[in-house]
This record gives C-alpha cells, sequence and structure tokens, in this order.
C-alpha cells in the first residue's frame, strides 16, 4: 500500500478523496486543513482530518503528500516547506513561474533526499503530455491548444476580483472556425481560438459599463480575446451557475510529413467535474512518484519525465499483455 | 547527430527515410537491403544503400538500426542476430508472441550489452500509450480501440494467401453505433465494434462462393465479425484501391469516477500515409533509444517505459517551458 495525504481541502481535495476509492493500493493517512475541524466534513467516514500543523507527526507514515490547494499562494508556499520532510505531488499551473519554481523544489529535494512531482493534472499534465509525444511524432506540425466549453477558475477569480462584483463565472469556448483551421495545419492564435463568455451579479458598487470596461481590458486574462459579458441577477446566477465543475478541451496536432502525407493527431477530454479528473491524475503520478523514490530519486520532476508504466497500480508484465 | 540505419526498404523504409527529413539529429548512415543494389532507389540522392551482408562492417558507426521489415518473418528473423551488434527499434506487431519476443530480446540485449525497444509505432505504439495513461487516469472506466477507416495490412496478407485470389484489399471500418456505446461507458466487443470490407479479385482458379466462404470463416482474422466480401475486376481495383495507405483510429476511455461525474477521454489520428506516420514515430523511438543506450540501459523495453521527455529533439528546459 502507498500511504498518501491530502493537503487542502477545497474542490480538488474532495476530487482526491474520491479518486483514492478507485485504486485499491492507495491508502490515505489523512486530510491536513488549516480550517478549524469541526468544519471539516470528509465525504467518506473512513477518512481522518487532521489539523495541518500537526503534518510533521506524521513522518515516516506517509509516502508522498497530495498538495490541492491554489497555484496563486497555497503551493508556492507550502510546497517548499512539506518537501523538506515529505515527498509530494501538486497541480501547480502558473505557468509564467513554473520552470523557476521547478529550479527552487529540485533544489530542496535534493538537499532533503525527498521527490516532487510538479504541474500534474490535465493541463498541465495529461495534455503536456499529448502536446509533447504529438509534437515529437509530427515534428514540423503545429500543436494546439483548445479549452473548453468549461469554467476557467482562474478567470472567474479575476472577475470576482473587480470592485462593484459581486459573483461571476467565466466560461471558456473554444472558436469552431479557429478548430477547422488548425485541422488543416494553419496556425491560429490561442486569442483568436476561444471566446470568454462572463455571467456577472452586480453588487452596487460600481456602474456596469464601468465593471464591463474593466473586464474586457484586463490583460493576460481578456484583452485581445473576443469577451462577452453579461450581467445577470443573482437569482439567475444561482440556478444556472453557480457550483459548475465541468471543462474539457482538446490537444491537436495537425500537418505533414514532409511536405506529403496529411497527419491529425488530437486528444480531446470531456470531464463532468474538472477538480476529480484532476484528483484521478493526481492519485497515479503519487503513485509514480513513490515508485521513483524506492528507485533512489531525489529532487523535482514533471510529468513529461516520467515513464507511463509507472502510473499504473497493474504490473508491467500485465500491462504490456492486456495494453501493448 | 544520432546515426541510425534503416533496415528493410519497403513502405516502412520508405517512411522512416521520409521522417528523418524531419529531424534534424538524426543521420541516416545507409539503408540496408537483401535486394539487388540495382534494383533499388532511394527517395534521397543522399540515402547510401547497402546489401544487408555488409551490415557487420558498419559496427561503431551506426548508434540504432531500425528495423522496417514485416512482423510475421522479417523482424522475427533478423532483430535477435541484429541486436548481438547493434541497438535496434522496431514495429512488431504480432500480438500474440509480444511477451515472449520481448523476453528473448531482453535477454540478447543483456548479453550483448545493447538495447532493443520493440512494438514501436502507432498500435502497438502510441495507442498503447494512450491506452495506458489513460486506464491509469480513470481506472474503472472501460478501454476501447476502434481502428479505421483504413488498409489493415495483416487482413490485406490474409486474403492474398487465399487459393483463387489474385490481388485483394480490407479496410476495416469503426461502427458508429459501438462508438456511441463506447462513449456512454458501455462495454463492446472488437468483433462488434468493426466491420471488415474486403475487395477481392479472382484468378479463376477458384469459384466466388468458396473463396468468400473461407474468408469469413477464417478465424482471428475474419470470423465472428461483419465482414462484407465484394467481387471486383482487376480493372477496378488497380483503379480505386492500389497502394492506398490511408488509416487511422481512436482509443477511447469513458466512464465515471467513484461512481460519479462522466469522464470521457480520447485520442484520434487521421493518416493519409500509415507507414510514413510509423516511420515517423520509430525515428523519435531511436532518438530514445540512442539516450537510453547513453544512460546505461540494456535489454529489451517497448514504448510503455519511455520517459517522453526522450522522444524529442529539443532540450528539457525547453519542452518544461514550451509545453508543460
Amino acid at each position: 500500500m502507498i500511504n498518501i495525504a491530502i493537503i487542502g481541502y477545497g474542490n480538488l481535495g474532495k476530487g482526491v478523496e474520491n479518486a483514492i476509492q478507485e485504486n485499491s493500493d492507495i491508502n490515505l493517512v489523512g486530510i491536513f486543513t488549516r480550517r478549524i475541524l469541526d468544519s471539516v466534513t470528509p465525504m467518506f467516514d473512513s477518512s481522518n482530518v487532521y489539523p495541518i500543523a500537526t503534518l510533521k507527526n506524521f513522518k515516516g507514515k506517509i509516502d508522498v503528500c497530495i498538495l490541492c490547494g491554489g497555484s496563486k499562494t497555497d503551493i508556492l508556499n507550502q510546497a517548499p516547506e512539506i518537501l523538506k520532510n515529505f515527498n509530494c505531488v501538486d497541480s501547480f499551473d502558473t505557468h509564467a513561474v513554473l520552470p523557476e519554481y521547478l529550479s527552487q523544489m529540485d533544489a530542496i529535494g535534493k538537499q532533503s533526499k525527498t521527490l516532487s512531482i510538479i504541474a500534474g493534472g490535465w493541463d498541465p499534465g495529461l495534455f503536456s503530455l499529448q502536446r509533447l509525444i504529438f509534437s515529437a511524432f509530427l515534428p514540423t506540425a503545429r500543436t494546439h491548444t483548445f479549452w473548453g466549453k468549461g469554467v476557467s477558475q482562474g478567470h472567474t477569480q479575476a472577475l470576482k476580483d473587480i470592485k462593484g462584483v459581486k459573483c461571476a463565472v467565466q466560461y471558456t469556448m473554444p472558436n469552431k472556425v479557429a478548430i477547422k483551421m488548425a485541422n488543416n495545419g494553419k496556425s491560429v492564435h490561442t486569442t483568436k481560438a476561444h471566446t470568454r463568455l462572463c455571467y456577472v451579479v452586480l453588487d452596487g458598487t460600481a456602474p456596469a459599463d464601468i465593471v464591463k470596461q474593466e473586464i474586457v481590458s484586463m490583460p493576460n486574462y481578456f484583452k485581445g480575446f473576443t469577451t462577452l459579458v453579461n450581467f445577470i441577477s443573482e437569482q439567475e446566477f444561482n440556478k444556472k451557475h453557480n457550483g459548475k465543475l465541468s471543462h474539457g478541451g482538446m490537444v491537436m496536432q495537425a500537418g505533414t510529413i514532409n511536405d506529403k502525407s496529411k497527419t491529425v493527431l488530437k486528444t480531446i477530454i470531456k470531464l463532468n467535474s474538472n477538480p476529480n479528473f484532476t484528483g484521478s491524475v493526481l492519485v497515479a503520478l503519487a503513485r509514480a512518484c513513490y515508485r521513483y523514490v524506492k528507485r533512489g530519486k531525489i529532487g523535482a520532476l514533471t510529468m513529461l519525465d516520467i515513464a507511463p508504466v509507472d502510473y499504473s497500480a497493474k504490473p508491467r508484465d500485465i500491462l504490456i499483455k492486456e495494453l501493448l
């Protein structure tokens, strides 16, 4: 059995707790939370909940910690500390600082003789893997990623942070014409390949036109994209948009081999629950982490570095017989 | 530069020769053939052609041999001999004897201090990889593979081997209803998921009804499948069906996570030239083989064992920055 801990108990923590039920070689030592224990009810009676401050007492009892906090502050603060005592995997996804974070974790892991696998999940994660193998197998073709239709947590948060917004949600929608262009080997910029559909409830402290202007001009998040802003009532929001967790997307590589023979490779995923699937990938990643540790690997890795055979609970000879 | 040799110069050998043009870190030492040299014209002037008997003289000058012969006899005969002196990759696809062939090659590689990566290409190969990661990330869901529409080399050969058949082709076609069932998490047997469409030209030595009976009752190949047999003229065959190399297929994993949240993962490929794409994958696999050898790995591996980062010509830090 591989002993794992869930660090942080939001949607992703619950997703990991769910996924553990499907993996009989994984044992949940406990859920570790910053919150008051009485306020945390795990989904399964067998799940123990502990204060995050007691994590160090479990040294030697946990093989891998799965970090389920947000990328913005939680992981950047927690991960370097936790890695000093435990192996860990995370779903860090702040793209701009990924290489820097990887170097930092690699140095800590090498000093502490622990292993971290960063940026797990589906994007980064499964989709990174697809982009890599597709571009290695069809090297001169273009790689495109389309996201949606689904809720972007980051863009939703960006809307909520605007003065005058009471609640909001942002759906990322891929553009069908862009998908067709990519399929024909043409290059499409991400901003032209997606529409950002926003539903916003105002709190009355700022006028709608000012809020809208702030949204559509926000750099990195909305500027340059076709952004549709709909102001709706709180009642409609709660009825139609609250708690939506579905997402999905596509990685596509389309082109030719030596200017001949058209080739299209694509991976499409549809998820009713983004955090449940991300949690499921992180559990497989924790298994791979455990095995790499057993072989003496320390430092920090990504899903690009992991031999696929190590994600599966099944022995290699069975995988070769059944899946090769 | 990684120095590779093409062993065998049929469609797949040409596919590898094509793919090398797209990979600037790969140098083609030569094409090695059993045929009379004068009868072999490489596609590119820069490609040298040598008799297969001279291969041993190139020891130390070739990093990896790419075996481009057929699975039925060529690879099983050649590979164990070649591995005694050279690292090699192949596209062996006779499923029933894969584990046995892997063991044999592993023993030879360990004795000769060489490395073999077997069963590369798209199925087995890219699709094996997808089956593995999809089933690791969604462990209780069903995995389905659909092939086609495309020409199956194995089934085409099986038709040609029947007495009374002058020429023939077999298209494998996926069944749309089966794809829909798989998408809804239901299990479909391969025989119910595909139609086998045969075009056959008779040579006059056996009557059509006997030939047809022999086709539809052939175990492993056609028995149990919906098999459609069309007898056509040689003229029509040459016009519509000769030299067809297109193929494709889909791997799909659809199900739920802990009986909740429906999840669908699928990879779809469409290839105008099956051998060109297989050749392109084998070139990336030769690169991975070269790198594993540099790290001291010997024996035999499969694409399930290879860290994805090793397929790409680009350095790891660039891949992490651009693709993670």
